[in-house]
């Protein structure tokens, strides 16, 4: 069951601490935050593709090679990225962490998030340190869901609760989006915890294959950022016997995973710079799984539709378009569209061409919330669900002077 | 030398003449335009990779496999695409101007452009055929680069003159763009022509060359259309010598082509929809000239640095982080990025990082109408230019309700 009360320390053994130490210039809430688990854990992560990597991402992806960690250091304001000074800033920022806590420098994994190029101040997170140490406590997931923001307009986090081999395990996490959010990882950070007993190259394996088929399916505007990162630590301390690959447990532990992530992957595409509306793409029928991915997010990605969107314009002709460009094989002719939301769904494209509807209603259907835009090819069997928004002119307003 | 002022009817043979219709709701220009040449041409074209193509395209790539043309025949306001009557309409367009100006059917090229889905009305077109025969005039060829224009606010088009073995030939051409404008064409559309004796085969091979330099280095969306279309006439009637593969006259009439190819591709993306800024990407020092392309096009279709531009904030971050997910190898330390305009030049990373500069400065710089981005990767001989815009308010108010 989602929990979206749920958070980052819902799981047993995780507390955390969060403070305002004025890197996010005019900031009104915290910027940096500590989360640390009372005993070492598995730990899995998946970064950005950009060869551009911000050197936090570099050295986490150093550190988790072991398959262990017990300490996130992350801040905001600051991606940490491109600077002469980026790597030495982000090795001592999980020394010190490391020291603060009694534990290995290489146990702390470590994520920023903001503009590119700008030095990081390395003092006022070290001198935030003890401070952090004090008030850890598992009281204060939810905090650190506010303090990785940067343009999102909300927090975004969930629990998950299931049950394997009659023990109750808890997933939690937290999630940061907005802009720069496109497949491979968006400038995104979550950060998730289990207590759930799980290897940690069975962990990887499941934090890989649920990143795919959530976060890498959203797209908020074309951008993979360098500072892209997923964490997910594993506790052990619902002490359920350990999950083991191909079992029931496994696939348990899996589906909630995934159902967690789907949930905070909407939660970015709809929070995207500047959205006005979530976009779901549903595509069936295509020729394969990687072709119906193709497509869901050229739909996702086209410009021109995300502003026909904004507009409430069922201008489906861009949403045919974008399929054709997608790179995806399928015969046009085939095609039928139809756009959803919750007061109704009407068919827009049969056959590859237009069809007599309801422009008002179709308007009315697009004024929602959240969208979604069928395609079906009528081809095969695959299947893929991508996450978008609308673009609007407060994504211009926002991009346009993201550094003053 | 490039003539500002020349256009379609400018070589030697060609006449053109158009109208108003009412294809263009509430237009107040041309929306069909009929270019026909006194004798049979050599043709060539090139069209959109997009799987979804309009049935102008697809009818044309059939007929111009004879490497023969004779007029086109061109509409705005309506696509002609993916509707059930698409093609037959496309058919008698062409069919009844050939019978209008007593030529073959097939001699008779055809192109679209506007909104997709909605059935484009046969009868207007047929109706005015006879008037627009009647009016054809080598004094009309500006008219055309109205004719074709969606929210294009303002008509591109030039031409260009050399000599070849003594003989002058000139090479004349309209163009149009504005939205949906994407590397491997954009819903743009180019019609040239010259009065040079030039066989089929290598005249498509010219105009292939010099469209992958030229209008396939142009982005303004990220959007690939279903329409786009260059087409290519060669009438022979300056008399020159015909002009033969790897000569010294090829090589004349290919860079003169060129030339004016790319001088109409800036002047499509500094038309971009909403634009405010022409954005040249000027890539050196790759791998390869595939790498640098890559990188180009990447930079140029970056949303989050198109909007940085339009706020004239010299985040160059975003420029290196576009380089990063392009999907070209290269390596982020070595890389010097400048920014330039007619006021100045600014060095705004050095060896991947930050160095000090002048922001007031180089906002300045990047308020011009014309800005360009230097991107050296200090790594080998791999060179390219890519032609973009920045994202503004208005591309988005454009697009929310095109159809209405």
């Amino acid at each position: 069951m989602l929990n979206t009360k749920g958070h980052l320390t819902s799981a047993k053994g995780f507390r955390a601490a969060t403070a305002q130490v004025g890197i996010k210039k005019g900031g009104s809430h915290d910027d940096v935050a500590l989360v640390m688990c009372d005993v070492p854990c598995a730990a899995a992560g998946v970064f950005t593709r950009n060869v551009v990597k911000a050197a936090p991402v570099m050295l986490s992806q150093r550190y988790i090679k072991s398959g262990k960690a017990q300490a996130i250091i992350a801040n905001s304001g600051n991606a940490n990225c491109c600077t002469t000074t980026a790597m030495d800033v982000a090795e001592a920022m999980c020394r010190q962490t490391g020291n603060a806590l009694g534990i290995a420098f290489d146990d702390v994994l470590v994520a920023s998030t903001g503009v590119i190029g700008e030095p990081l101040m390395l003092a006022p997170i070290v001198n935030a340190l003890p401070s952090l140490v004090e008030r850890l406590d598992s009281a204060n997931g939810a905090a650190v869901a506010t303090a990785i923001m940067t343009t999102d307009t909300h927090e975004k986090q969930a629990s998950v609760e299931i049950t394997i081999d009659g023990t109750t395990v808890t997933i939690g996490a937290v999630a940061k989006g907005s802009g720069m959010i496109h497949p491979n990882m968006g400038t995104m950070l979550c950060f998730a915890t289990t207590d759930a007993a799980i290897e940690a190259n069975l962990l990887q394996k499941a934090l890989q294959d649920a990143t795919e088929d959530s976060f890498n399916m959203v797209s908020v505007d074309g951008d993979t950022s360098t500072n892209d990162t997923v964490f997910l630590l594993a506790s052990g301390l619902a002490k359920n016997p350990p999950i083991t690959e191909n079992t029931e447990a496994y696939h348990i532990f899996y589906n909630a995973l995934k159902e967690l992530f789907i949930y905070l992957a909407k939660e970015i595409a709809g929070d995207g710079e500047g959205a006005t509306h979530l976009l779901i793409c549903d595509v069936r029928g295509a020729k394969s799984t990687d072709d119906a991915k193709k497509i869901a997010k050229s739909i996702t990605g086209s410009s021109l539709f995300k502003a026909a969107l904004y507009g409430a314009d069922a201008n489906w002709g861009r949403i045919l378009c974008a399929a054709g460009y997608s790179g995806a094989s399928f015969k046009p002719e085939e095609v039928t569209i139809h756009i959803s939301s919750a007061i109704g769904r009407v068919m827009v494209c049969e056959k590859g061409g237009g069809v007599l509807f309801d422009d008002a209603f179709a308007g009315k259907i697009l004024s929602e919330s959240t969208v979604t835009v069928e395609v079906d090819l009528n081809e095969g069997e695959g299947t893929a669900q991508a996450y978008g928004c609308d673009l609007t002119c407060d994504y211009v307003r926002i991009n346009g002077d993201y550094r003053s």
